[in-house]
């Protein structure tokens, strides 16, 4: 049953989330309408969160994957009286305070259209983009799972928690949601549960048009424990059944099908899909309100509804802290080593050290070895000095050479959830969305597939840039370099729409010294997405002990610089050069050789190694005037990939050699000569110049 | 049973499979040697199909979805003595000769790593991206069923066809798959055939490291009808009776989940990852073709397997060809009307007088409309001169106004199976994949959804440029322009990601004239997927008399060429102008708000509107001087996106008038002027320049 101020309560959140809609005049009322009693129950009983300490660790989280409902969490927020976090610290703020929600929608409101990772205190995922927030929330589970595992002491854990996400029609039927849910089921979630408001109704209409499947069923076939609460939605018990059977679940992740009405409460627009995106109008929120029983101004909260959260989650949330608070402290005495790596991922810190396994250089070596080489063997490096870098592989961890090989880094699955090692399945836009939910709990996850299957991915992606998560993505098999397997497998594109991606940082490095100091800056960095884009095929290890300056630390500085000069040959006579060509990855070395012949017929070529554009591009104006100066207009860049982009660099006398359209199936070597990147092409067009 | 001949031939296949890859020391053997009895029974027993006429309309679809598997496909293609086919026409070639397979991954190969359509004839679509075969057979099967509603008559089909698809447990991970099979269910195809491979093998070895669910109940919650062959596959009885199940149904598609081991046959490799994606080693292919008891040479086709396919599907093929032939002459007698759209559809022609309804300019109209709205008009009226248009939106046909409104367009569904909107649901990536599978079949298929969410569909985008599929894709709310919604609804990065993609033509029309011109563009165009990229909010309707030209025809030239003076000022004392505004879509009015203050200053500004940088790309040298004069290096690009791609247009002194990251969530007018995209700050650049 639902006692008189509960339903108060709910309908509070319904005339909120009314009255900001309405004050917009946009954004999405239907679903936080009818699914108000969830938000109601979960926060209010069910949820182990303390308003005062939205980033206590162990906190359970709640995730509304149908971002477009985002009044919901903000109404819940409100009246819950989350205080508002920035960098980690209290702002002494109220997350979402009454004004926020009249300014929903608006420039710098804490109410954005949709909910924003980073910038509402409660907020745990941006979410939106249909059907990622439930596989964000696979990954907050799978860190659960694994600070349990990793960090509890005498049977007592701090560390694990639940995590819940709320999703529509809409969620359900992105693929992405298939995926995650079949992995959630393999891995045996127990701690994940996931609430599916099932309104039947989506933009066009009815889900009749295009969605039939029985949900349950596809959930069970994955091996879900599935909960159905057919019953009116307002009927807080079953509800709280429904929960209890999802807390009393030992093996399986927890669906609850709740069968809702769109827009409840509103006599003249409740199960049609017009209340799903607009505001219902102020004669309809009159009718609505009465409907309800409400009898207060516009966005008020009844005073024994704010008494109902001081002594719901309030009260109950400061309980659960301060007994945590007791027992870390303790726990910290007992484990300090421990609590120092939780403290320093906490902070999105580094352990000490943790850069020894990646300090040593890689001696030249003519023959070399392929980037994906190197990569493996510096992310195993890596790995072993950051114990929270977990990770793996779209089913290619063999091709990808993403696998941690060292003692004790295992698999992660029910039999050993301090694993590391991730099976994702042939689920890349899943696994990327779970690695993003794993960096929201602070681990430094990393994902891996063929680069030009990023292109799967590429939603996932965006999500990392926009929540500003230091995700790795490990892309090998880099360009036509890949050969046999043909065009379907060869990316040719993906650099330049990876390169267009804000707050992405696109490495290609052409060796394994670049490898390493790519790896450097990506575990340094606390707020860019990396992707390191890695070769099948060998390349040589360059000498670096010959380069001009002498000096080893210029190359890491290069590569951290985003391009550098990497070889450099000067007219003795004038101190000058008379071409520059630039390259990334396996093009660079195709530039040495070229700079050799040119040097053979008196031309004075500078080569420009260029890892990542867009970290050259946030170097000083004179830095970048260093390396290529403007006086020097004769330019060739060499790239197995498109112009597109490179023009910035080239200027209008630049020539680009490259590829002009897909790639082909063939041996790489017979590719290269067949697209024309060789080092001839380079120095008949740096002539022609 | 399996006859011995029978038994030789599927050995055949097994032996050439073997072969194939280790001539080309690469490619994977697994599959094609465990699904050899499957492939060997679909030709030569189940496909309506005839070698001699692989184009054939009514022919059935194989779509080997686990494309990695080509060998499969070549080899029976190989045995069914299929012709090769270019440009309609027979080349009087096999279209896979014995030479082709012993040059399997080699350039030039008509056997590419993967399946190429339209390389080799009998390849029905392009695979390797897993999952994407499966999602494109659904469009095929819905093609199917359009025509069989469209064009038969008299009780007689001459159209419908039936579709099989073979895919792996990769295929099945994908979410792609369970996207486009709910939607099957749904459409209730019942000419569809998946055959699930469940070899429970995967790159990284058993499918239990990452995929246990329990794939045949998930399709019965779909609604598809599930036939098990748990028997040994060699048994083609087993297959024969499964077959018959699919074929008997008549209201869903049918899933065969038929158990195998991976690589039958080899003695110490079958049922493990090595023979996933590797060759087997002479060795153990003497060892493997002692097992199967081959008594041959390398690459030998025997006599007897060889009449058996003569015997089989040569005979059965062209005898149900010649059938067909009458049948369908007679049709073309009395439905002459039918017959024409029929051919003009299979030579990939337009009607006659296909332009008339958008042969209308649009009045000049200052408050004007959102270009969503004019490409919403535009479509429904060049959709009515083209009876094969057939698409919808993932979701979304009220927002991308992409919806057929007309009388008798109707809704596709098996109420109707000759309606042309689709109600793709929340599924973009399937959506495309489906409409990739369509426009195999002579349709004229789009797809719709919101700009941003393009990064959900962009694998099967790619797979529209690899397979020179002029597939239409209506992306609305094209920039911050989307106000409210917020950063994640906002593209800011999709245009430069998808200007970077080979074949694509990416428009962004400036107001409703270049929209009709755009369509007029993609309509014409016969091999290039087409990105009609517009706004939510209202532009106005540029008047195009006043023109310099006063010609209202330059502006559609315009448009074609990607890129043309929209308004022109010139200096009168000298003849020329002073800077160069460049924009695309909304972003030409600021352009043209700007060029009038420059004016009042005595500036002289030139205005181009570049609604495709891929069409000016196009142009001679001598065009694109004439419209971006060298000597004019002072030049303003505006565009409500990022500057990525850019350059190439603005030269070392350009400057770019555009956004830097990510959106935010306000009114729309709010965000331009707080990113600054502004007419002042257009003109403050012209002058600064």
């Amino acid at each position: 049953m639902t006692l008189p101020v509960e339903n108060l309560a709910i309908n509070t959140i319904r005339t909120l989330v009314m009255d900001s809609v309405q004050a917009a005049k946009s954004g999405h009322p239907g679903t936080p309408m009818s699914m108000a009693p969830v938000a109601y129950l979960l926060f209010n009983e069910l949820l182990n969160f303390d308003p005062a300490h939205p980033l206590w660790t162990q906190r359970d989280r709640f995730v509304l994957s149908s971002g477009h409902g985002s009044t919901l969490i903000y109404s819940i927020l409100h009246l819950a009286g989350v205080e508002q976090f920035e960098n980690g610290k209290p702002t002494g703020e109220k997350a979402v305070r009454i004004e926020d929600l009249k300014n929903f929608r608006q420039l710098n409101s804490r109410c954005p259209g949709h909910p924003e990772y980073g910038h509402t205190s409660g907020v745990e995922v941006t979410t939106g983009p249909l059907g990622q927030g439930l596989a964000m929330s696979v990954g907050q589970a799978i860190a659960s799972k694994w600070f349990s595992a990793k960090y509890a002491r005498d049977g007592k854990d701090l560390f694990g928690f639940n995590v819940y996400s709320l999703c529509g029609d809409g969620c359900m039927m992105e693929g992405i949601s298939s995926e995650a849910a079949s992995l959630a089921a393999h891995l045996k979630l127990d701690n994940l549960c996931w609430i599916y408001d099932a309104n039947q109704i989506t933009i066009e209409g009815s889900t009749e048009l295009a969605f039939t499947e029985d949900v349950g069923k596809r959930f069970e076939s994955y091996g879900w424990n599935v909960v159905r609460v057919e019953e009116d939605v307002n009927d807080l018990d079953a509800l709280r059944s429904a929960f209890a059977e999802f807390k009393a679940e030992k093996t399986r992740p927890t669906l609850i099908i709740v069968k809702s009405v769109i827009g409840y409460g509103s006599p003249n627009m409740a199960g049609t899909a017009k209340v799903h995106g607009a505001p219902l109008g102020e004669e309809e929120i009159k009718l609505t309100k009465e409907f309800l029983g409400w009898n207060y101004e516009k966005f008020t909260v009844p005073e024994e509804v704010a008494k109902l959260f001081a002594d719901g989650i309030q009260s109950n949330g400061a309980k659960a802290y301060a007994e945590w608070e007791k027992a870390y402290a303790e726990y910290c005495v007992r484990y300090p080593q421990e609590a120092e790596e939780l403290q320093k991922i906490a902070a999105g810190e580094l352990p000490e050290n943790w850069d020894e396994g990646i300090s040593k250089m890689w001696e030249a070596d003519e023959k070399g070895t392929a980037s994906r080489n190197s990569s493996g063997k510096t992310l195993n490096q890596l790995a072993a000095g950051i114990p929270w870098m977990l990770g793996g592989s779209a089913d290619l961890a063999p091709s990808n050479k993403s696998n941690l090989t060292f003692d004790g880094a295992g698999d992660f699955g029910p039999e050993n959830y301090a694993g590391r090692n991730f099976h994702f399945g042939i689920r890349e836009f899943a696994m990327a969305a779970i690695a993003n939910g794993m960096a929201t709990c602070g681990i430094r996850s990393y994902c891996a597939t063929f680069f030009v299957f990023c292109d799967y991915l590429r939603g996932a992606l965006r999500l990392s840039c926009l929540m500003n998560l230091p995700v790795l993505y490990i892309l090998s098999h880099d360009s036509i370099g890949v050969g046999e397997d043909g065009p379907t497998h060869q990316p040719v594109e993906q650099l330049a729409a990876l390169r267009s991606m804000p707050n992405l940082v696109v490495m290609r490095p052409c060796d394994a010294n670049e490898v390493r100091f790519a790896y450097r800056w990506y575990a340094e960095n606390k707020k860019s997405p990396v992707c390191m884009v890695v070769t099948r095929q060998d390349l040589p290890t360059l000498p670096r002990a010959i380069e001009p300056s002498g000096d080893v630390c210029a190359c890491s500085c290069g590569v951290q610089k985003g391009a550098y000069v990497i070889r450099d040959a000067k007219n003795p006579a004038t101190g000058t050069f008379d071409v520059i060509l630039m390259g990334t990855g396996s093009e660079v070395h195709i530039c040495l050789s070229a700079q050799k012949i040119l040097a053979e017929q008196g031309i004075f070529a500078r080569v420009v190694s260029m890892p990542s554009m867009e970290l050259f591009e946030t170097q000083t104006a004179e830095y970048r005037e260093s390396i290529l100066p403007s006086s020097c207009t004769r330019r060739v860049a060499v790239e197995a990939g498109l112009r597109f982009g490179w023009d910035r660099y080239l200027g209008p006398n630049g020539k680009f050699i490259g590829m002009t359209g897909f790639g082909a199936s063939a041996p790489f070597k017979q590719l290269y000569e067949f697209y024309g990147i060789t080092a001839e092409n380079v120095v008949k067009a740096a002539l022609e110049n």
